[in-house]
């Protein structure tokens, strides 16, 4: 079992990455203030990992209560997360009852925002099953729902108090929601981690096979990464603006296209070419070095040619997602391959790289 | 002025308590991080004072949004939440937009649990016009809204970065509502400051003539009670049980009446009278004391004997309220007339107590 320690001033915990995790409750058992849980989970997990948890947890003489919830990201809304909290207080759920999130990101940030608001403050734990959620969503406290003017409006930072990361739940992910996840471990390799992005380049293959050495890995080099930039700057107020490299050009991506035609980590990927492309306009790349992000990107099968949006479009879209000041809208560029850092384009430079 | 400061360790603020405080911008001015605010209030407090504050911040340059709510604790629900959250979103706050609870408790704690969860969090200042939230409901950081299946179940640990405590505006308030929030100031003395029970025992006539001296003693005083218990016990671990002193009872008498048919404020006016004689049956208090409670009560215009609710539904109401353990149900007490402690009660010696 490999373990990354999150080391927040206030509320310190352990992400535990290993395979067969769901099903045994030893290390979930050792953090419940009460011998009673609440699993919240969505339709396809429930059908895949519900029962091999919940067994797991009954027979360790747990308590559980089970809250499936519809499956997508339409659904990380009010109405989902009063699900929520009507069943947890329906079967008189106490402050001290434990919410588990089983499920991917959205299951995750809805549930720890149903933890964070329930009777003040639940205990919460994390079982992510996407790469995804345990490379990004499960580490850092940030959890939230959708509000129509816009994603992850209403939320709050609210710790778990474990991360379980079943590296065997990522054997049944769908290959583009696997990709999709692959896009942020490679963003941490771009952000501040050179060895890291080396050793990607040279084990892509291991991990498109799934290989358990090397998932297990990235995920644990990934959950370092973000856990190092989010306890240097836990209230999102500096260096973990960098966690957002490629995000201003891959939201504008998912609005432009409509939420859900692209992937996140699809988006992600094409906009981290684009921030690549712009970091080498600035000088600061070369030609070789754009085109090894691209390689590794294309062999994680992720995309790395943004669809055409329009320039305008382009324009206004990303002014809605980051603050325009004197007509510069700041990014996340490179300074070089392996570091990346805050800078700004103007509107010729953006005009060319978009066309 | 006179100043309270809450001492939290990550999160300290200040409580001011003058008279004039609405039409002066300077102290919100001072601890705004951007030049704009929104302020919630209710439809009845908005007709009394929203105009001077709103004028005071325009006059300073603060661009201020106002959104304004039903009035009556049925509202302090997701549905008036939500238009706070729509309004925010609406107009395009941010994260750093300052949000202002212009009225009583439950505007407060609405507006504090908007701030906890609008983006993750945004500031909050507190402007409270009721006697309780001046020394209640503004101290201690809990905000929550209502379930259908419970008060106060859903909510936030959220500290405010200011509380403006205006005693003019006390002048406006009902004599019930005025009243009710006495209550809460006897039971600071009763809790463990006998000299500030004895002081209100010799100013509750000036108390009642609403004289502005004599408030802003008791307004310091019972901030820096509530503030010093909380400062002690952040999130209701140990100490701070203390401050529900009579209100078990208290709870019972409002669920049991059905909420709104007793103010908050009467109800543990009258729970506090149970709470001293049940601590005389356990020969911790005179008779002559309990009658200095019950007389000081009196005065301040509160009942002091409880409705006939049937020993049977008393116990129903009193258990799901608070945990039975072994038949005796928890409750604070006195252990001497200033000094009250956590005490069990068992079946014999509540029917006593009850009839
Ligand atoms: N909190 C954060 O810091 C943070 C960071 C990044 C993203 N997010 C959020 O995460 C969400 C995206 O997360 P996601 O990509 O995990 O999406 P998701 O939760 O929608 O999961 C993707 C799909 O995979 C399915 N699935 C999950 N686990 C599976 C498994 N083991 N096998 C088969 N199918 C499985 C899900 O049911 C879903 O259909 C977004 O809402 C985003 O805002 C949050
Ligand atoms: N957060 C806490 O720690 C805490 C503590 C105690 C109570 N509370 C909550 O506070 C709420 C009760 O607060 P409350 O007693 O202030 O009730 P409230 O907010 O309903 O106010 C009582 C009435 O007085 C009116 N009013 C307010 N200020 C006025 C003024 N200056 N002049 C004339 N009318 C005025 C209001 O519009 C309302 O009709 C409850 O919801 C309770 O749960 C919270
Ligand atoms: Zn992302
Ligand atoms: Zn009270």
């Amino acid at each position: 079992m490999r373990t990354v320690a999150v080391e927040l001033a206030h509320a310190p915990y352990q992400i535990q990455i290993a395979s067969g995790l769901l099903k045994d409750a030893s290390l979930i058992a050792a953090c419940l203030p009460q011998a009673r849980v609440a699993i919240v989970t969505n339709q396809t997990v429930a059908a895949l990992y519900l029962e091999d948890l919940q067994q797991a947890l009954e027979s360790s003489g747990i308590r559980t209560l089970r809250i499936v919830l519809p499956d997508g990201e339409q659904y990380k809304n009010w109405e989902t997360l009063n699900q929520i909290l009507d069943a947890l207080l329906e079967h008189r759920c106490e402050r001290k009852t434990t919410l588990i999130a089983l499920g991917g990101g959205v299951v995750g940030d809805m549930t720890g925002f149903a933890a964070a608001i329930y009777q003040r403050g639940m205990p919460f734990i994390q079982v992510p099953t996407t790469l995804l959620a345990q490379v990004d969503s499960s580490v850092g406290g940030k959890t939230a729902i959708n509000h129509p003017l816009g994603k992850n409006m209403i939320g709050a930072f609210y710790q778990p108090r474990l991360v379980l990361a079943d590296l065997d739940t990522l054997q049944t992910l769908p290959a583009r929601e696997y990709s999709a996840g692959l896009a942020e471990v490679i963003k941490y390799g771009l952000i501040d981690d050179l060895p890291f992005f080396e050793w990607l380049e040279r084990n892509m293959a291991a991990l498109m096979r799934r290989d358990m050495e090397a998932l297990a890995y990235a995920v644990e080099r990934s959950c370092q990464n973000k856990a190092r930039i989010v306890a240097a700057d836990e209230r999102e107020e500096g260096v973990r603006a960098l966690l957002n490299l490629g995000h201003t050009f891959g939201h504008a991506i998912e609005a432009g296209l409509g939420y859900g035609v692209w992937l996140h980590g699809e988006a992600i990927a094409a906009g981290m070419v684009l921030a690549a492309k712009a970091s080498a306009l600035l000088g600061k790349l070369r030609a070789d070095e754009v085109a090894r992000i691209e390689l590794l990107l294309q062999r994680a099968d992720l995309p790395t040619t943004a669809p055409e949006l329009g320039f305008a479009r382009w324009m206004e879209l990303m002014a809605q997602d980051k603050k325009v000041l004197d007509g510069r809208i700041r990014f996340v560029l490179m300074d070089c391959l392996g570091q990346s850092e805050l800078a700004y384009l103007d509107e010729a430079q953006l005009r060319e790289l978009l066309h």
